[in-house]
């Protein structure tokens, strides 16, 4: 049934359907287990992708987990979630694994609907310290002594404020809870800061007698080795009879077991197709594709920061996401890695902006939601010109609910001094990134979507964009398409094919904010029926806004908004989850034709 | 001019009207200073309010900074802000201060509008290490390598995520930051975690050989008293020497130099009117004055959590100012203060949920903003019934900007699975708790305002409201006032009063989400003019939500939107905010006989 290749035969792997066959194992039968899991993780995203290194980093973790602890009865929480396959697998999930990320499939991340040993969904980092103490402190209200609460959480994790928040509580408390940091020194990026360089002192035996986690009042194990199981297994067994607030430290290698994962640690995160066997990743297409946004906005941004001295890049943790790196690589006294803290970013490039420079500030949309209080507060209400580049905004794909951007336009719209802008393509992208470095007096978010643009070619010469300004690309009678950001070019596509495309006008509005409220005056005069669409939330969102400009206006034209419904979106190909949130061709054609059909 | 009284002769501090006639002082004359600030900012702020004790607390720091750096060359943070009114008079506001919090008077927190003293605005706390070390880098890159960076940080705040995200960073950098940890043990509410147990160690010298702040890579001096002057002053004399990340660690007591400050700290962070020679607060007035909202809350919260064993209280660090204090001294061991750590307080909660317990999470609206994410990702995402209860909803008053609550719902209504509620009264207030608390199945968000809520008797039995169900509190014939929460009392009275009052009508919408939109289609075909009203942005907004509706239904009847519109609000009494953004009962009579002189 399974449609990639690991031999399950003479397996013990085969005979894991629960923790329970697990614990019915003997210590020594617990290697060859490992292996086979790791084998099976292998095969598996070789040839369905996904998130590879972290998993492989806690293969001997995972079943010593699993092995010591009554799971699910006791607590086990997976920090954001990518090092999770192990335990998908063990924990009744190995034969639907080949779904992974899939539409209808189970999730790349820990998810409660989809297992009982998923305790609490995970996807973005930091939050299992503070979920774990929530279940600890409820288990002691409940009278129930012997239940025990462990999170893993890897270094770069653990450094987000919202962790040390949690720290902070629990060390001030006597809740049961085991706090296992997996020491790998990498985030998905290679991790950044003063916590990391403790780390690797108390690692290099370096460190002077401090220990940071005692000083929060933790009882530390560690560092010990997490591929050594019988070590693991031993020292977890020591931690179940002790009380209160511990820590474990553990040092485990990104990508173990699979040469190129560990060797190149970046690639391999989430290294695509590849070999299972020889670990090389196959070889890319040489057919033509259009450039990714995120590397639009990295180049653009060495080629701006190169002319303009007073560029700075910052992104929290996300430089091979975000393409940052080349600016990291070509200029890297101006680009800056803060490490998994947006809220600090965003703070940080506030106070920058005091001083004259000028911050490009790039953070996923969905991790934008982390430094909402830094954007109103830090940014807004002083009107400091910060320019976040807001990527992954809109349907992210297979990373599902957690991780797609879509309440950014509602979130942000409502902020008082904050220009909104989303770019139909690449060379729109380039061209407000120049023209928000030239100055606008207002800080400036930029969202565009994960994945390709369209055009061939983009590296053309700067031309500013008019703030505000939105823009018509075809004249119709009946209709009008008001698109912002990169679904326009679907909506393009259509108009070249659906019938009557004489009726149909669209314009690319380009702001959300400010509106062109002198051509959407003229819009609503000319047209008979206004159709918005974007890749996000419908409430609150782009379309909202072109409700409330008609409202104010008096014009009493019908409106009909196409976007995100309001409720939770899950995995998918981006192309599959447009055709569920009808923001696809053949719904925008369907609708097209009903509103021209009866108006006949 | 001024209208408190304070004897400025003979005094050193009317010649102080910028740091550089302070810097002329000899060292002698500087203790005479610093009784004189003192007493000026207690003759204040007996006569005109504002927060006391924190100010108090750093007068000789203060004093010390300004002396020893060279301001405002010298970059100078307060964070949070509370304390900055010593600053605020050594810089040339001394003669203005009587304006403190009034509208069109200066900022209860530095502004940067307001000085070139003030180089960054503040009010949320543990923004300021990101602050300055943006500053500081920016310095670097600029080749300043004389430039001075000081952040003077609070025990509460630097235990907040941002704060330790921002240590983080700066510690693997060569910045030239000086952190002035400011330990008194006390935010607005004692400090508690982890962190304030390790300091108290620190101060006591029982701490172990750790450092906290060495792990991190700062250079640590500390602890010294920071009400010894020459002490202060010959320790940043000797730190301007050294260079990178420095930490100063200075003992200080908030409302130094009143007694009854030092003894009522919790009562004398913002005491009110008191008489300034004795320190007693001035008598309340016997009158009869409704209970404040916070109040309805925090004693509704007992109620329940005495007969419903599964409620728990869970307050970012203000017991006092959300009143969970009440829960705290009558069931302690399932109401908590977890510090300034509002993203940690809602995963916590979120944890609890799944334990099958009933979190109250109660946030001010304003700094639910620091948890946006959280309510987002691990709250509403996973649909689990965190009850959220938004203290400090709409306009605030003499905060201003950095403190009003205005835009929760529209960064609140865009998230699916969440419920938005806003009652009207106390009573309300009281029923959609108990409401919530049977049992709802989706996490739900109650807004209510700072003040005080319009009943003499609130302590009814309890009644459940359906969720989602309109109340009609008048009918009318022409125009319908939609009103949600406190605002609606406003709404009643006026309607009372208008002209042709029969043919207005008056619905409390208590729901922002889910609408009542059996109820709404009635309206919409009852009424010719449709008036929203709400104290948030107009943006994305309640009224917002009500345009939604009539373009999805085809309802072309006009809506007046009434809010707040798209711009920063700054501080002066609600009721001139209220005039301002033309949400108070006069705007409210003339906008609907505006409407109805119209449709004569």
């Amino acid at each position: 049934m399974r449609d990639f290749i690991y031999d399950m035969n003479s397996s013990i792997l085969q005979h894991i359907n629960s923790p329970k066959e697990l614990r019915e194992l003997s210590p020594q039968q617990l290697p060859k287990l490992a292996q086979e899991l790791r084998e099976f993780i292998i095969a598996a995203v070789a040839a369905k992708e996904g998130h590879l290194g972290a998993s492989l980093g806690v293969i001997e973790l995972t079943i010593a987990l699993h092995y010591c602890y009554n799971t699910p009865v006791d607590n086990l929480i997976w920090d954001v979630g990518h090092q999770a396959y192990g335990h998908k697998i063990l924990t009744g999930r190995r034969d639907v694994f080949e779904t992974n990320r899939q539409l209808n499939g189970i999730s790349g991340f820990p998810k409660r609907s989809e297992s009982v040993y998923d305790t609490f969904g995970t996807g973005h980092s930091s939050t299992s310290i503070s979920a774990i103490l929530g279940m600890a402190i409820a288990s002691k209200l409940k009278g129930d002594l012997h239940k025990n609460h462990i999170a893993v959480i890897g270094d770069a994790s653990i450094a987000s404020g919202m962790a040390f928040e949690a720290l902070n509580h629990a060390g001030a408390t006597d809740a049961n809870v085991l706090i296992i940091l997996n020491d790998n020194a990498i985030g998905i990026d290679p991790s950044v800061g003063a916590l990391k360089k403790y780390l690797t002192n108390v690692k290099k035996g370096t460190a002077k007698d401090e220990n940071i986690f005692e000083c929060l009042n933790f009882d530390y194990t560690g560092p010990i080795d997490g591929h050594n199981l019988d070590v693991v297994i031993s020292t977890l067994q020591n931690l179940q009879n002790k009380k209160g607030p511990k820590l474990l430290h553990l040092i485990t290698t990104k990508g173990k077991g699979l040469k190129q994962a560990e060797e190149n640690q970046v690639t391999y995160h989430a290294p695509g197709k590849f070999n299972k066997d020889t670990g090389d990743l196959l070889p890319k297409s040489n057919e033509f594709q259009p450039s990714k946004y995120q590397d639009v906005f990295g180049l653009t941004l060495v080629e701006l920061a190169q002319q303009n001295e007073k560029i700075i890049g910052i992104t929290p943790a996300m430089p091979t996401g975000s393409s940052l790196k080349y600016m990291m690589e070509e200029i890297p006294e101006r680009a800056l890695d803060v490490g998994i803290a947006e809220q600090h970013a965003v703070t940080l490039a506030a106070g920058m902006t005091t001083e004259g420079f000028i911050p490009f500030c790039t953070i996923y949309s969905t991790f934008l939601q982390r430094a909402y209080d830094q954007v109103v507060h830090d940014v807004a209400i002083q009107n400091l010109p910060v320019i976040f580049c807001l990527d992954r905004a809109g349907l992210v794909g297979q990373d599902g609910a957690t991780h797609h951007g879509l309440y950014d336009i509602a979130f942000l719209r409502c902020i008082p001094n904050l220009i909104l802008a989303a770019p139909m393509n690449e060379l729109e992208l380039r061209n407000i990134m120049y023209t928000a470095q030239l100055g606008l007096n207002h800080p400036i978010a930029i969202r565009y979507p994960r994945g390709r643009g369209v055009l061939k070619e983009w590296k053309l010469p700067f031309e500013k964009i008019e703030i505000g300004k939105a823009q018509k690309l075809k004249t119709g009678t009946k209709i009008v398409v008001l698109s912002i950001g990169h679904i326009g070019n679907m909506v393009s596509n259509v108009l070249e094919e659906v019938e009557d495309m004489e009726k149909i006008g669209h314009y690319n509005m380009r702001f959300i904010k400010p509106l062109d409220r002198k051509e959407l005056e003229q819009i609503f005069t000319s047209y008979d029926h206004i159709i918005t669409i974007e890749d996000g939330c419908k409430t609150g969102g782009f379309g909202s806004a072109i409700i409330e400009f008609a409202n104010e206006n008096l014009y009493q034209k019908p409106i009909t908004v196409l976007g995100i419904e309001d409720k939770i979106i899950e995995q998918g190909t981006t192309e599959e989850l447009y055709q569920i949130a009808k923001i696809d061709a053949l719904s925008l054609k369907l609708k097209i034709n009903t509103i021209l059909n009866a108006s006949k």
